[in-house]
């Protein structure tokens, strides 16, 4: 409810600001602030700027609607993804709800380690040990029974730290941003590296995001009949990975359109800002750098995850815009509702 | 042109029939009909009844617009589909073009069937050899040069039969379905088993369905970088069949949401409008019946293109509405482009 109220705030500024005029040069206190959670400076400037260029018709850099193709990441770049990605912790816990049903688990890693909340034995078993989890947690069952299990369990899982609903630690100045880019007739796609189905529970109440602008990686699902009624079945194996340079593959393939705006925040994002730079004509590439340790984290080149190095080098190489949490965000997160 | 045009004057029907409270029961006289090209039948009134219902605020069946997904398959159902599916004639085409690059197609089938001429070996070398022939035409270059490619064919490469370009040879009655759909604020998707890039080359154009709306059968690409100009290079590998039981797992994957309308024309529609008929609450099957050789084709069971056969039983069996193409169709095609 916060949320939808501070966007309707936001969209009466972006609609008023439309109305009015507004362009990047004009004073501020004549219109309402389109980005009201960001502080001026470049980056800011730099958002304002593009998308009135390109929303103007007549101007050597416009584009027409349809194509206003905005592409956005979602782990670390709309929402928290420390101390681990939220989606992994869902099936951390799924794990132990399951373990009842597999006595197995009690013995066998990466099981065992979960089980046990041995963190040293759970990163050893590495990346296949987390494919496993995965496969064991997000599969055996049909695609609208694993739609809500993930809405039980963001409806009550809470981040170790802040204490706080999962869908409420979301970035409030990229919120603001996606109702500006949308006020502006753009159309925005989240592009991520979690798994489609995962944020299709969520992107809609929590980004204004439709389940079929969810791009993300998937698992294989198959169509089935169980008495009469047909069903699809979630099975354990990967069906696409759209990471790295699976981003521009799964946008071509989703959208089948080039982005002319992408926001990442890590090497994940490379090929996708590459892919949007790439565009003949204007188009804008942003990263956010996670700068601020004691309102949110701070983290970059050695992180396990959302890890930025490459991508970080490329952009300060290429002029590509670098969000500094810490000196461009007014806030981070949304207000936490009152209790009521 | 004319399509635009005959698409226009449709949507003004439409839209008057919107603010001057159009029902199914109303008189025929006082609105413009919004399917013109429709003769009245069971099967225009179950359309017309259906979208009245659904949109019907208050009313026991209403859907909220964000949930009025409809599915359209192309091939026999948006266009003409015989002789041959229309991509398996540019596949044809693209092998002539490239046999001097293959000299040793003149000896190997199933292209010197193709560059023979030989519809019988062809036919002979079955689904293998149309997969061959298939990654041998659509693989090798980079995704924009194919919808290039594509693009330049549909622009000259005209039907055997009736002397027009392909793209000419779509069915007026669901032209006009898709606009009176989308003015009722239905988002209108192409599902089918066609290559997904190849109908997003024409899809806007013809159907006014962006790219991002178009669902089908995908090559695998990947993403490469040359002289630091990153492309999507497509590979001789299918990555996905949407056809069949592919369809909802198709449907599931780009849109996922349920569809409550859906329409095509044949077995590989089947699972497709069962998926439909799953949905709780209302929703709407449909198949087109090639009835009519004189104008169009005559095909059904035994067709080596689209065969309808047991979706036909089914459709029978459960109810769905069947168009009988000579008796439910006034025209069939737009009319022709008077020379200027």
């Amino acid at each position: 409810m916060l949320l939808i109220l501070s966007r309707r705030a936001v969209l009466a500024g972006v609609l008023a600001a439309g109305l009015f005029g507004f362009a990047s040069g004009q004073a501020q206190s004549e219109v309402p602030d389109p980005l009201p959670s960001w502080n001026e400076g470049p980056v800011k400037k730099s958002i304002i700027d593009f998308v009135t260029r390109v929303t103007k018709e007549g101007g050597p850099d416009y584009v027409k609607p349809e194509l206003r193709i905005a592409t956005i990441d979602n782990d670390g770049t709309l929402w928290v993804e420390q101390p681990m990605y939220t989606q992994l912790a869902f099936a951390l816990d799924r794990v132990k709800v399951l373990a009842p049903q597999h006595p197995e688990w009690k013995t066998t890693q990466p099981f065992k380690a979960v089980l046990d909340g041995d963190v040293e034995a759970l990163a050893a078993s590495g990346e296949k040990g987390m494919v496993e989890i995965i496969a064991a947690t997000h599969s055996g069952m049909s695609t609208d029974d694993f739609l809500k299990i993930v809405g039980d369990w963001l409806a009550t899982a809470k981040h170790p730290r802040f204490k706080r609903l999962y869908t409420e630690l979301v970035y409030q100045p990229m919120i603001e941003l996606l109702v500006y880019l949308r006020a502006n007739q753009f159309k925005t796609f989240i592009v991520s590296g979690g798994g489609q189905e995962f944020m299709r529970v969520f992107a809609e109440k929590t980004y204004d995001v439709p389940p079929e602008q969810v791009v993300g990686s998937g698992s294989a699902t198959q169509f089935e009949t169980w008495d009469e009624a047909p069903v699809l079945m979630r099975l354990p194996k990967v069906d696409f990975i759209d990471d790295g340079p699976g981003k521009p593959v799964g946008i071509n393939r989703f959208i089948g359109r080039h982005p002319i705006f992408a926001f990442g925040n890590s090497d994940g994002d490379k090929e996708m800002l590459e892919w949007t730079a790439a565009r003949p004509g204007l188009s804008f590439m942003g990263l956010v750098h996670h700068t601020d340790g004691v309102r949110e984290y701070a983290y970059d080149r050695q992180s396990k995850f959302g890890k930025l190095d490459k991508a970080l080098d490329e952009a300060n190489a290429k002029g590509w815009a670098v969000v500094d949490m810490k000196k461009d965000w007014k806030t981070i997160f949304p207000p936490e509702a009152k209790t009521p």
